[in-house]
């Protein structure tokens, strides 16, 4: 039977005869917390999302410009020394936005600034037709059948909530999926509605509408606030709003593609924990914080941790996603779905999965998945995380977002790095979306975090399939 | 020799006997207070610049949305009681900017965000061009001749310095008069510059250019500030950045009008105060702050001394310049211009002129005549605009701005209520200045400052050319 040894010694032991470490090893989190501090001072993320911005501006998913983009991102994963780069190509229905406008007519015309929802048709010249408004998409459902002939459905649901979490947006975004089928159902010649967004500024936000088939049923547009708030108190000065509408949407065949790239884990290469974010952009703004920033996020986390002296036990493969903005929710066809169809029998060894999807301000709180929160993970990432104001999410991280959402389908575990989106959704999908936008001491921080937590996973034997609770596993 | 009276007793002597009452008496001061408080609780600011705003949108000068905004305005003030309201028409050249257009061409494309200056020329189709930037107008106008032959000059300067009193504003519209003459000088094809602005958001901020006989040497634009940051990156980069261009923008003749309104005297009705704003506005915003408000401001400060149950001896006019945009430095073609040759001999008896073009938020200043700053006047306004938080100004007010500036030229003191500018240059020319951005608490104060201020001068017989000092009465 052997001494009891003190856990630093036992910890050294471990590391000298290079068995695998537990993530809660004193050694193991000294040094994640050095990997950590390091990263925070110097990482490469302000650069890869400057130059992914400024070389090639917004990035449609299936666009030549976020085919290129993925070029050039592969080559400078190479560059920057990972391994295995490739590009995963996926054929891919794209949307291009034309030209489009929008202004009320009669005797006192003016313009009003809209952009088309994503996989909008377009106006096939032009519509001219009065507005009739609603207060929410249930109003607007529950308006009888044909009342809307010949008219603009209008919903205007007010400014979105401000939220740390985002959870402002889910009331908005659904209105946005559902709303131009609603519209359509009615008799309505178009949709229209306050753009979902936080801000006060003559920037629509756009964003993909549900689509059936790849059909949206009429022309749709959101307003920039400003705007809404013009249309809204015409109509409450009754006056009769007449608007004209035209846009040259019109949906492609093309290709989109994953960019795929590796830190080759030094003792359990084939354990991979799946690191990554979305390529493509909206068209309006050049997608610095939707998402440019993810992508710099974790592949600066990687590139940390391969810098650090020591290449951890497990492989940590960084996902550069194509097409996230056009996904469906019953949709595999985007860079998520693919990437999980290439996978194959990998999947049981894909450790875990994290996904940075949600601008470029501070991380504020660690998700971990279902059974992991009371473990000694979980106590040793929260030593890791606190000293740079990271605190345990109370919610375990069930699906962690749209790119990994197929892997978390297949039964990969998933977390989460909470960003705090205060301020996310002033820019979310609009035009404004631009690299001036990302402040660098909060993306040096989601670089910290990202490798401190990361390290602790890849540099140990930690298995968060078997903390599962039964439930969960068998989901 | 009459017994020593209290001051109280006094102002109420002469409040009696309906002689020509003091400003600084504690009677008027105390009206003055009343006017003050009064218009701060309830006044017609907000209603006039969301009708204004709303029902007729961008109002450009000479445009028929300006001439229709003129005609409701002039109803309004009629409907408000106020007398003499008429519409006094002159001859304009306006301008319409039409489409326009600006992206990076090559293997890269981007769309760029851009608005033409005022009186800017179109491109009479597209003009494609390599970008030579410089930092500076200084830098430009030492370029050697034909250097810039068949390219665009591009001028970024940086941002604008954030002031409190708008005065980081004098070297970016400098750029913005003199850039399109200097790079036509050196052979350029187009001038393009950083937008005159303190923001970071995807909005370009127009404005006038100088120009001669009407003409503006080659066409020119402001890029936002993220646009200019992008092409001052790339250029960065070592990328060659080539820009396609393109605008309809063109002129033509109109008219344009000012609309004048008065609460007439009650014992010296010749005797006239002239407060007043313009009409006119950009074309990409609808003019909430520039300057819907400044009308708002002023013409409810009238209707609020109106109101107090006592009219004023002096008469109150307020007028609403046409055509304050597109005003050049020595043009006399605009709204001011226009007033000051229709006033004819009267102008000797115009007492003081003010103008409200800085904006809806707090006045924090006042700025009197020279020669008045040390006046009992003086400290009777201090003493009625110190509750509300405003100060003396150090500087005397001697140019008042471009609509009163002829009548400033002309020999009418003038006096300035200086507004809070720190964030008026985020939204100055641009789309997003839009009624939003209008804080009514604020917007409350200005009334309560010009109702309180004009009603010291308009119930009195201050006489502020006699306290002129002698140079400036001689200039």
């Amino acid at each position: 039977m052997r001494s009891v040894l003190s856990l630093a010694a036992s910890a050294l032991a471990l590391t000298l005869v290079a068995a695998p470490a537990l993530a809660q090893d004193a050694a193991t989190i000294e040094r994640a917390e050095t990997v950590r501090d390091a990263a925070m001072e110097r990482n490469i993320a302000l650069d890869y999302v400057t130059q992914l911005t400024t070389r090639f501006g917004p990035r449609p998913a299936g666009s030549k410009s976020e085919q290129n983009a993925a070029a050039w991102a592969a080559d400078y994963m190479r560059a920057q020394g990972f391994r295995n780069v490739r590009i995963e190509e996926f054929p891919l229905v794209g949307w291009e936005r034309g030209e489009e406008s929008a202004s009320i007519v009669g005797a006192r015309p003016q313009r009003l600034v809209v952009a088309a929802l994503g996989h909008s048709p377009g106006t096939n010249g032009v519509i001219e037709a009065p507005v009739a408004r609603f207060d929410s998409l249930e109003d607007l459902n529950a308006a009888p059948a044909g009342s809307l002939a010949g008219k603009i459905a209008y919903i205007d649901a007010g400014q979105m909530v401000r939220m740390q979490n985002g959870s402002g947006y889910g009331p908005l975004s659904r209105i946005r999926a559902a709303g131009p089928a609603a519209a359509a159902a009615k008799g309505a010649v178009a949709f229209i509605m306050r753009s979902a967004g936080s801000d006060e500024h003559r920037m629509p936000h756009t964003g993909t509408t549900r689509y059936v088939e790849g059909r949206v049923p009429v022309p749709a547009f959101a307003l920039s606030a400003p705007d809404a708030d013009q249309v809204s108190r015409l109509i409450g000065m009754d006056e009769t709003v007449t608007l004209r509408l035209s846009s040259t949407a019109h949906t492609y065949e093309t290709v989109s593609q994953n960019v795929i790239g590796e830190i080759v884990g030094r003792s359990r290469p084939e354990e991979v924990i799946v690191l990554g974010s979305h390529m493509d952009s909206w068209d309006l703004g050049t997608g610095a914080i939707d998402d440019g920033a993810g992508g710099a996020i974790t592949l600066a986390a990687a590139k940390a941790i391969a810098e650090s002296g020591r290449r951890p036990a497990r492989t940590i493969r960084v996902v550069l996603y194509g097409s996230e903005e056009v996904a469906q929710p019953t949709d595999t066809g985007n860079g998520g779905g693919a990437y999980l169809r290439g996978v194959g029998a990998a999947l049981e060894k894909h450790v875990i999965a994290g996904e940075s999807d949600f601008g470029a301000d501070r991380v504020y709180a660690l998700g971990l998945p279902p059974g992991a929160q009371t473990s000694d993970f979980a106590r040793a990432a929260a030593q890791v995380l606190y000293p740079i104001g990271v605190l345990p999410s109370p919610d375990p991280e069930l699906h962690g977002g749209v790119d990994i959402g197929p892997l978390a389908g297949a039964g990969v575990p998933v977390f989460g790095l909470n960003q705090d989106g205060s301020r996310y959704f002033d820019l979310h999908h609009t035009a404004d979306d631009t690299l001036d936008k990302i402040d660098p001491a909060q993306l040096n921080q989601n670089v910290a975090a990202w490798a401190g937590l990361v390290w602790l996973i890849a540099d140990s034997d930690v298995d968060f399939r078997a903390m599962r609770p039964a439930e969960a596993a068998a989901h």
